[in-house]
């Protein structure tokens, strides 16, 4: 530890009521990008955030797109390596909205028995995540009246509902945007002890279809038996998906995914994942992947196809014997390795079109398109960022994949020809895209100081 | 045509302006039985039943039940046959709502290029066709101040929501309500021209599942893969429910059901029923079900399985990639011959609760049961109202099937030891449980004379 960072830490460790207010403040509105009924509240964190930013003396605007605006802010050092930092301000839908114990945007910090946690929807995904590196931020400029390094902000308001505006607004601003490297605050540690770097990501797509059959709605009574059943259909289609071994069926699904090398396998081996905890956690015991291969290798290594959502006919209260005139289904393929989405995309749209029968149509509408990301860990900052993080934590940082998908990383690298180094603090336990979604505590305190060492790092690397 | 009846009828065309008016008083009331909140329109209706049977001069009452009222009114002559008349004055849901062309509560008499409609919800299922019998008494107690028959009216409101009162009400009040003949006004016409009496209809099993998975929604990311997705392991249930010729793959699900004679065969063919309007009027154009069977058997003499509404995960607008914690769906069986409901949800749940894996459990949920029916025709009612039917109508009545399901006839004969004919004037296009439901001027006026002359003819038989 040197002379620079000591009193910055310090800083941190006295202002943090204070940056949980400013993350209550954020947490308190509803930035719900998929849903057009919220539009007005993404457009007005953004506003917070160029406020927030302006006032810590960063150079910061909100940009237009064809979506909700971008956030970006510049300063920092005038020499040193540039640093671009990427987040998310909007946050995923709260339904359903009878399972939250407390409002999910009124925000409540809570005594648990893992210790206390700042419980609402997006406290852990992104804006708790985002504001570490913030905060981290502020305590460098209280201290030093500067930064180690020039830094750009990139807040995004549109990651949860599949980015449509930021890959136009890259391709836009790219030497605005350029840095030596991307630092992105959107993901976990790997336990509650041990931070991780994620070095794989998994890619996304994503795909609507509907099936269309009678002309209306009919009378089950007096048409069933003779008309075609669109939800039949649908779920004809959606069983089709996966064999009797957990592997999906689409035809050259597999052809672009590479096995892990024996290396890797033993750098995961050696983590000490447990799955009976991870599955535990949730209620389940049995990993329910492609048979042989283990539930790190299914969530970090393996494609997924899933059932996100479906609907079909009468689902209200009671019963009502119609025959459908359409079923829907959203469904979404993780991807790994060298899997093209758009390949997969029109494989899976044949697959589904060869199973449509006489008397039916099928309607598709797609939502988003992302290949798998594995970073470039030879860049020193990455070793600097795993020294800092282990000086933080309980047990050294290691290198890690996560089975999300985080298109950005994999933009930034063909649009900016820039290396992205992901960090997080998030926990597998925060009930992200769940009710009662919370941020730890500790998480977010060691987050902040967190960035504060690897500003210093990364600085010295 | 009689003395007798002659004046009737002309009274009838005479007040039927009026009479549209009091059915369109009945139908402004949104008695929707399966919606817990329109259980006091439900009351309404009721309410409003009786005080038109009252001002007719019967001694009407509303009857308490576990759920919605039954409407009871005893009155006409103290001699010759005593009929049972049953109707039910509850209504299908109106969702979708945005497919309705004009307020489904606000009856509108329409010209159409097959002549004058009523639209509204129930304005052919139910209230519509009870009321052409209502107003075929009041005609004959206007002209001759007394009818031909003793007459026992029993009015339903639970009829759309699998009548769960019905049987306790029928078996506590066997002796207030068992009469000679019970006349139902539940079903259709055979086509525009030719009126039927309804002689076979298929039975109804309902079952809601729901699939328990994950004990939370989960991130699709982090858990794709290693956690079962409920919605999965629902598609493959319900996908299996057919084989790839249309059958039924429950265990034992056809024991019970007989071919239909060559007799039976031989009058349906000679019906001249047109598969191709009959599918093409609701933009379909091969029958769906059994391979080897014409249309008229697939909804008159062949069991069904249809999946009437299924819900799972995020189904609003946009994309939310979740891994969803339940899936559910509302499945109902069309019986036929002897099959037993009883019998067959044991199998249903069987064939299900087989097919659920490790780290789910399935929550099964019963919507009614009854077995199909076949009328005793012996009974010389039946010849009578054919021969009433044929007077008024262009072409003459026929004995047929029907595909719906009308447990009501079954629980005349096996509580009340009683038959039933059924006799309705409602059309195939009357949309009927979808949006846009009409009732035909020309049913709701042919109906009202049918059972004037019904009522005449059956006196005498």
């Amino acid at each position: 530890m040197t002379a620079t960072i000591t009193p910055v830490l310090a800083q941190i460790d006295q202002d943090l009521p204070q940056a949980l207010e400013r993350l209550s403040a954020l947490l308190r509105i509803p930035s719900i990008s998929t849903d057009p009924a919220h539009a007005g509240d993404v457009d007005k964190a953004a506003d917070w955030l160029v406020a927030e930013l302006g006032a810590l003396g960063f150079a910061a605007r909100k940009d237009k797109t064809a979506g909700h605006p971008m956030v970006v802010a510049e300063g920092g050092a005038e020499e040193g390596p540039h640093l671009l930092f990427y987040g998310h301000y909007d946050v995923q839908p709260v339904d359903p909205l009878e399972l939250w114990e407390s409002d999910p945007f009124d925000p409540q910090l809570q005594d648990t028995p893992k210790g206390k946690v700042i419980r609402a929807r997006g406290a852990s995904d992104d804006k708790g995540q985002l504001m570490t590196f913030i905060e981290a931020c502020r305590a460098w400029l209280k201290v030093h009246d500067s930064l180690p390094v020039k830094l750009t902000f990139c807040l995004e308001g549109e990651e949860e509902s599949g980015s449509p505006s930021l890959v136009p607004y890259l391709e836009a601003n790219r030497d605005a945007l350029r840095a030596d490297l991307a630092l992105i605050c959107d993901t976990g540690l790997f336990d509650a002890q041990t931070p991780g770097i994620t070095t794989m990501l998994r890619g996304l797509l994503g795909e609507e279809i509907t099936i269309h059959g009678p002309a209306r709605d009919l009378h089950s009574g007096s048409f069933g038996g003779a008309a075609m059943n669109p939800a039949r259909v649908l779920t004809r289609i959606l069983a089709d998906l996966h064999d009797e071994n957990g592997r999906i069926t689409v035809p050259g699904f597999y052809d672009d995914v590479p096995e892990i090398t024996d290396e890797l396998r033993a750098q995961w081996d050696g983590l000490g994942f447990d799955p009976d905890a991870f599955l535990g956690g949730v209620g389940l015991s049995v990993p329910a992947g492609e048979k042989g291969r283990t539930a790190l290798e299914m969530i970090w290594a393996r494609p997924t196809c899933e059932i996100n959502g479906m609907i079909s006919g009468y689902t209200g209260a009671g019963f009502k014997t119609v025959l459908p005139a359409q079923a829907s289904a959203k469904v979404s393929f993780r991807l790994v390795g060298q899997q093209d989405p758009h390949k997969l995309r029109k494989a899976f749209r044949d697959f589904v079109t060869a199973r449509v029968p006489a008397d039916c149509r099928v309607e598709f509408h797609e939502h988003g398109a992302s290949p798998a990301s594995v970073m470039e860990t030879s860049h020193p900052a990455f070793e600097a960022a795993r020294g800092a993080l282990s000086d933080e934590w309980p047990k050294p940082a290691a290198f890690v994949g996560a089975g999300g998908s985080m298109p950005i990383a994999e933009d930034f690298k063909s649009i900016l020809g820039m290396d992205s180094m992901l960090i997080g603090f998030a926990k597998d336990d925060d009930q992200i895209h769940s009710p009662n979604e919370k941020y730890d505590l500790d998480s977010f305190h060691r987050g902040i100081r967190s960035w504060a060492r690897i500003l210093d790092a990364v600085s010295k690397a």
